[in-house]
C-alpha cells in the first residue's frame, strides 16, 4: 500500500485546489479513436466525457442512482511511475498522499460509497467505478463500454452538439394498491418504484402523492427536478416536460420555451425589459434604488413583469400548460439578477463594485414571481463579477471557449463591454475576463442623432462612394444605431474624411479625397459634421465618444492579451456577442480598431449566446456544472485599479 | 488487502440492510472506564456516543466542518478474526467484502472525503477518523480523545442527559471590508469566515448579507440552522437563539419555548386543540373531511391557529421576539400531522390504513403557518405506521427505550391506545410496537356519566369502606374522567362488588361483602348502578365499556410478548405515557388488567413523552437522528388482520 508511484512527473497545475491547471483524460469508447480531454482537477469523469461530446450512459442525469454509467479506470502512464495519484474524492490530493487507494490495485480513483452497489469486489479491483462519482483529481485513461441507449443530442449555443440530460426528469409508475398485509406508506410505495432515481419528495408531492394515486388507480407520473420528487401527477404524462430559458437583458428580455424531452425550442418571444423607465443601464437602475426606497421593489417587480408576461406568452403560443414548465433558467448582468431577486444593488454600483454571491443557492421559480408550475425550479447562470455577469458565463458556455485550445477572445459590445480572452494551457487562470466601461456610445446614447436600432434606425453605412444606407423598418432614416455609427466611422476613415486622430478633415483635402462625399461634410451648431439622411448626421462629437469607447474595449483586450505575453495575431476568433455584436460589421470593427486586425472570417457574430447558455443549463445537469466550473477556470482582472489603464487607453484613442 | 479476516464470529444480525441486529462500540475515553453499547448498523460513531451519553468534541453539529470529533478507530478482536469487517462508507457491506481496506492497516472504517482534510496519511494509518462521519456497520472499539471543551447537557424526557448540539447554530464574525483589490462577494466573505460551519445560504440570507454587513460596519451574526444559513443578523446576537417543541394532542396542544444555549424551557404553554368542534377523537377528524371537501382547510387552518397562537403566547411569557425562534420541532400521531399540513387523512382513517409518509422532508416552520422567523425550519418527528405516530416515537425516543437493556412497556393510554415492548437484544425487531383501539371509555365519552378531565371530574376514587374522591378543581363532583373510571372500577373489583366477570353482585352478596356500600347499588333507567356522589354513578355497562378497553389494551400487550415469547414477569418496566397516562393509578391499572401485574414502583407514569421527545428533536440533531433510526428499529404488528385477536380479546374481558 505504500509503494505508491511518486506524483513526480505531473506538472504543477495538477492539484485541485491551486487552481493551476487542468487534468487529462484519456477517453477509449469503443468504435471510436481514443479521444483526450482536459478538465478542471475535481469534476466527474462522466461530467468531463459530456463536455466533450463523448456519452456514457445513464438515466438519472449524475445522482449516483441508476448505477448506468459504468467506467473502467486505468492508472495512465502507470508503468513508468509518470501520472498516478491516489487521492480521495473530492478530496484535497495532497493530503491523502498514499492512504487513498482503496482496492490495492493502483486505481487513481478511489471506491465511493456507491460502487459497492453496482459492482462486485472483484470489479471494483479491476478499476470499474460510476463515471457520475468518479472525480478527475488526476490524470486517468478510462475505458467507456458501448452504450445500451442511444443519447439524445441537441445543437445549442454557438455550434455545441449537447447531450440531453435535463434536471426534470419524468417516471410513469404503476403501483400496487396497499393492503393490510402492504401498509407501506404511499411515498415510499412511489420512491421504491423508482428504479434510476432516488429524489427527496417536497412538501407539495407529499401533499399530491395519496389523492393523485389513489384517484389515478395507483397509475401515476413522478415529477424529479434534480433529487427533489416535486409532484406526482395521474396518468402517464411523462412525454410532457418543459422548460423556460431566459436571457435578462437590461434592454430586452427573451425567453424560449424548451422541450426537454427533445431539446426542440417551441417557441420564442422577446419584449424590452420593464425596468426601462427607470433607467437605460445598469448604472441609472442602482441609482434609483440609491435615491428612492421604493425602488427596489419596483424594480423587482418589472422584471419579474417582464419575464412572467414572456413565460405566459411562449406558452401559449407553444400550447403548452404552464403547469408543465418544471424548471427555468436564467442569465443575466449581475444587478439584472439581483434586482430580479430583489436583493440590493448599491454594492455593485459603487467603488469596490462587490456583489452578493457568484452561484446562488436552488430556488424556485415563484422566487422570480413566476406562475408556472408551483415548485418550478429556477436555476441562475453563476456570476463572475459585478461586472461579469451571469451572462457572460453562459456565453462562454455556449461557445464552448474552454472546451477547446484555440485562443478565442470574446466580446460582448455594450454600455458595459465584457471581454473574456483564452484558454491558455497549463495557466493559472486559463481563461481571462475584464469588464471595459465602453460608455452608451452602442447604444446610440450621447450621440447626436442616436438612437435605439428601431425602426426608422440606420444600421448600415457604404460610401460606395454614393452614400447607401441599410434602415431597419424599411422607413425614412430617422437616426443612428450602434452598428451606424461604427460602420459610418469606418467608412469615413476609409475614404479619408475622418483622419486616424478622428478628425474630419480640412474641406479641400474632403473635395480631393472624395469628391461626392466632400458636400456633405456642413456644420451644425458650430460642429462640423457629415450629414447621412436628410437631417441626420455624424459630427465630430460622436465620432468622440465612439473613440473612447473602442478605446476603452482595446485596451480591455489588449491588457489581457498582455497578462498572459500572447500577441494580436496569435487570437484564432473573435467571438462578438450579445445583441448589438451579431449586427455589427465585423470589416467596421477591425478598420475602427475595436476588435484585433484579423482576417475577417475569423471574426463571428455568436448572436444570443447569454440565452444558449440558459438553454443549456435547462438541457443537461452537466453543462449546468460547467457553468460552476467556469469560476474557477476563468480569472477576472479588475481595469479600474490598473496603473497602466490610462496610458495605453489614451495611446488607443486614434484610429 | 486480501488476507480479510472472516467475518465469522459475529451474528447474522449485524449486516445493515437486514435489519436483524445491532453492532457493539466500545468506547475507550480517558479517564472514564470502557464503556460497551450496541447501536442500529450505519450510524455514526458521533451519534453512537452521544446517544449514550458518551461526549466528544464538535462546534459544527456533526456535518463534518468543524473537523474537532476525531476519534481513533482501533478493529475489535482483530486478532483472533473476529469481527473485523472493511466496509464502504454507508454501503452494503456484503458487496463490497475484502475491497474496502483504505490504509491498509486493517481500520475498519473508510476513510471518508473529508478525513484527509483533517489528519495527515499517518493518522489515516493509525485509525484516526472524524466521529460525525465514521459510520459503524461492523464492531469496533474507538478511543475518545479527552475533551477540549466541556459540552454542555440537559436532562430531558424520562431522566435522559442529553449534550447540547441543537441545528439552530449562531455565529458572531467581525469581517474585513471589500476593497478593490478584494472584491469577494458578501456571502463569501461571510462564510470564509465561519470556520467550523460551511452552510448553504438561502434566498432570505442572500437579501439580507450585502444590507446587514454595510449597516452593521460588517460585525454580523450569522444564523445556521442543520446546514443552511437562514439569515444575517446586525451585530452580535449569538446569546438568543430559542425553538419552540409542538406536543400536537387530538385533544391538547402544549407548546414549549426552549432556549438552545441552555436547553432550559423559558415558558410552556397548553390550550385545547382548536379541532375539536370537528369532532373529539381523530376519526371523527378524518370523517370530517371526507363529509365535506372544505374541512380538509378549516382543521388544517384550526391547528395552524393553535400552534401559532401558543407559539406567541410562548414568546410573549418568555420575554423572547418571535424572530428569534429559528426552528420549531412537533409530535403527533400521524392525523393530527397530516391535517395541520394539510394533507389528506382519509388513507390514514379506513383500512389498509396508510399514511402519506414516514419521515417528512425539511419542512418550514410557515409551512405550518407559525409567524417566527420567517425561514424558521420545522422537524416534524417521524412516525411508524397511521396508528403509531410521531407522538410515540418521540416518546420511546424520550425514554430511551433503545438504549437500554431492561425489557419495558411502554402504554400510551388514549381512544388508540399505542403499546412499544422491548428492546430484545439479537432480534430483528429490537422493539415491537401495535396499536389497539381502546375506544373512547378514558376519554369519559360512552360512559353515562363521564366527563373530560376538567373541573368537576372524579380523578380518583378509594372505598375504605366509605367512598373518598379526588375532584379535579375543588368543586362538586360532576361526573367521572378516565383515571376516576379505572379506579371505581378497580376499587369495586377489591371490595367485591364486581366479580371478575364484571357483573355487579347481587344485592344480598353486597350487603354481606361490604354493608357501608351495598346501599349504593341501585338501578337507574332499569340498569345497574353504584352511586359515587349525587347524581354521579358508575353504570354495569359504563363497567363493560372500560372491559373492551381495557381487553383490547391487554390483547395488545399480550400479543406483542408472545411475538417474542417472553413472560409477563419477565416486563421490568411499564411506562404510561400521555396526559391520561399520568393521572393514572397503577395499583388500579394493575387491578382491572390493563398493565401487567409488576410490582407497583415499576410502573412508573412517564408524563408527557411527547412534548419531551420534541425537545430532544430541538436540542440535539443526534436525538433526531435517533429518531429515524427507531423506524428501523421498531418492528409494527397490525392487529386487525391477526387471526388470534379476537380469542385472546374474548379471554381477556375479564378481570
Amino acid at each position: 500500500m505504500t509503494e505508491q508511484g511518486p506524483a513526480a512527473g505531473r506538472g504543477p497545475g495538477t492539484g485541485r485546489d491551486t487552481g493551476s491547471g487542468r487534468v487529462r483524460l484519456r477517453l477509449l469508447a469503443e468504435g471510436r479513436p481514443p479521444r483526450e480531454v482536459s478538465v478542471p482537477p475535481g469534476v466527474s469523469v462522466f461530467e468531463a466525457a459530456s463536455w466533450n461530446g463523448v456519452a456514457i450512459d445513464s438515466t438519472c442525469g449524475g445522482h449516483g442512482t441508476c448505477r448506468k454509467c459504468r467506467i473502467r479506470v486505468t492508472a495512465r502512464g502507470a508503468d513508468d511511475g509518470n501520472g498516478v495519484s491516489a487521492t480521495g474524492e473530492a478530496g484535497d490530493p495532497g493530503d491523502l498522499g498514499e492512504a487513498g487507494d482503496p482496492d490495492g490495485a493502483g486505481c487513481p480513483v478511489p471506491v465511493s460509497r456507491l460502487d459497492p452497489r453496482a459492482f462486485g469486489p472483484e470489479q471494483l479491483r479491476e478499476g470499474w467505478r460510476l463515471a457520475c462519482l468518479a472525480r478527475a483529481v488526476s490524470d486517468l485513461e478510462v475505458e467507456i463500454p458501448p452504450l445500451a441507449t442511444r443519447p439524445k443530442a441537441a445543437t445549442v449555443g454557438v455550434g455545441r452538439q449537447v447531450i440531453l440530460r435535463p434536471a426534470v426528469q419524468k417516471r410513469y409508475v404503476e403501483l400496487a394498491e396497499p393492503t393490510l398485509t402492504d401498509q407501506t406508506p404511499d411515498l415510499e410505495r412511489l420512491l421504491a418504484a423508482l428504479d434510476d432515481l432516488e429524489p427527496v419528495p417536497d412538501l407539495h408531492a407529499v401533499r399530491a402523492a395519496g389523492k393523485v394515486m389513489r384517484a389515478a388507480d395507483f397509475k401515476v407520473t413522478a415529477v424529479v427536478v434534480d433529487d427533489v420528487l416535486i409532484d406526482v401527477e395521474p396518468g402517464d404524462t411523462s412525454g410532457s416536460r418543459y422548460g423556460v430559458a431566459f436571457d435578462l437583458g437590461t434592454t430586452t428580455v427573451v425567453a424560449t420555451l424548451l422541450d426537454l424531452s427533445s431539446g426542440t425550442p417551441v417557441a420564442v418571444r422577446s419584449m424590452l425589459n420593464l425596468q426601462q423607465p427607470s433607467g437605460a443601464d445598469v448604472i441609472s437602475r442602482i441609482s434609483a434604488t440609491m435615491l428612492d426606497p421604493s425602488a427596489l421593489d419596483r424594480l423587482r417587480d418589472a422584471a419579474r413583469e417582464t419575464m412572467d408576461q414572456l413565460a405566459r406568452e411562449v406558452c401559449e403560443e407553444g400550447g403548452v400548460s404552464p403547469g408543465h414548465v418544471y424548471e427555468v433558467a436564467l442569465a443575466g448582468n449581475a444587478t439584472m439578477v439581483q434586482l430580479a431577486l430583489g436583493i440590493d444593488p448599491e454594492p455593485l454600483g459603487v467603488a469596490p463594485f462587490v456583489m452578493a454571491t457568484r452561484a446562488l443557492p436552488a430556488l424556485l421559480a415563484s422566487d422570480l414571481g413566476l406562475r408556472l408550475h408551483p415548485r418550478a425550479r429556477a436555476v441562475v447562470l453563476p456570476a463572475l463579477g459585478a461586472y461579469v455577469g451571469g451572462d457572460i458565463v453562459a456565453g462562454v458556455l455556449a461557445s464552448g471557449m474552454d472546451r477547446d485550445r484555440r485562443l478565442r477572445l470574446f466580446i460582448d459590445v455594450g454600455t458595459n463591454c465584457e471581454i473574456v480572452l483564452g484558454p491558455f494551457e497549463g495557466r493559472a487562470g486559463r481563461l481571462l475576463a475584464t469588464a471595459a466601461p465602453a460608455g452608451p456610445a452602442f447604444e446610440g446614447a450621447q450621440i447626436r442623432c442616436g438612437m435605439r436600432a428601431s425602426a426608422g434606425a440606420i444600421e448600415t453605412v457604404r460610401l460606395t462612394p454614393s452614400v447607401e444606407l441599410g434602415v431597419i423598418g424599411d422607413v425614412a432614416p430617422a437616426g443612428l444605431c450602434g452598428s451606424g455609427l461604427v460602420d459610418a466611422v469606418a467608412e469615413l476613415l476609409r475614404v479619408g474624411l475622418l483622419d486616424r486622430s478622428g478628425r474630419f478633415v480640412p474641406e479641400a483635402q474632403a473635395v480631393r479625397l472624395a469628391p461626392e462625399l466632400a458636400g456633405r461634410l456642413t456644420t451644425v451648431g458650430g460642429e462640423r459634421v457629415f450629414t447621412l439622411a436628410g437631417d441626420v448626421f455624424l459630427s465630430q462629437r460622436d465620432v468622440r465618444e465612439l473613440q473612447f469607447a473602442k478605446a476603452a474595449i482595446a485596451t480591455g483586450w489588449r491588457l489581457l492579451l498582455a497578462e498572459y505575453g500572447a500577441a494580436e495575431s496569435e487570437i484564432q476568433q473573435v467571438l462578438l456577442a450579445g445583441s448589438f455584436g451579431s449586427y455589427l460589421s465585423p470589416a467596421s470593427a477591425v478598420r475602427v480598431g475595436l476588435v484585433p486586425d484579423l482576417a475577417l472570417p475569423r471574426i463571428v457574430s455568436a448572436g444570443n449566446v447569454a440565452g444558449e447558455g440558459a438553454k443549456l443549463a435547462l438541457l443537461s445537469v452537466q453543462e449546468r456544472a460547467g457553468a460552476l466550473a467556469l469560476l474557477e477556470e476563468i480569472h477576472y482582472v479588475e481595469l479600474s485599479d490598473r496603473p497602466d489603464f490610462n496610458d495605453r487607453f489614451v495611446d488607443l484613442l486614434a484610429f
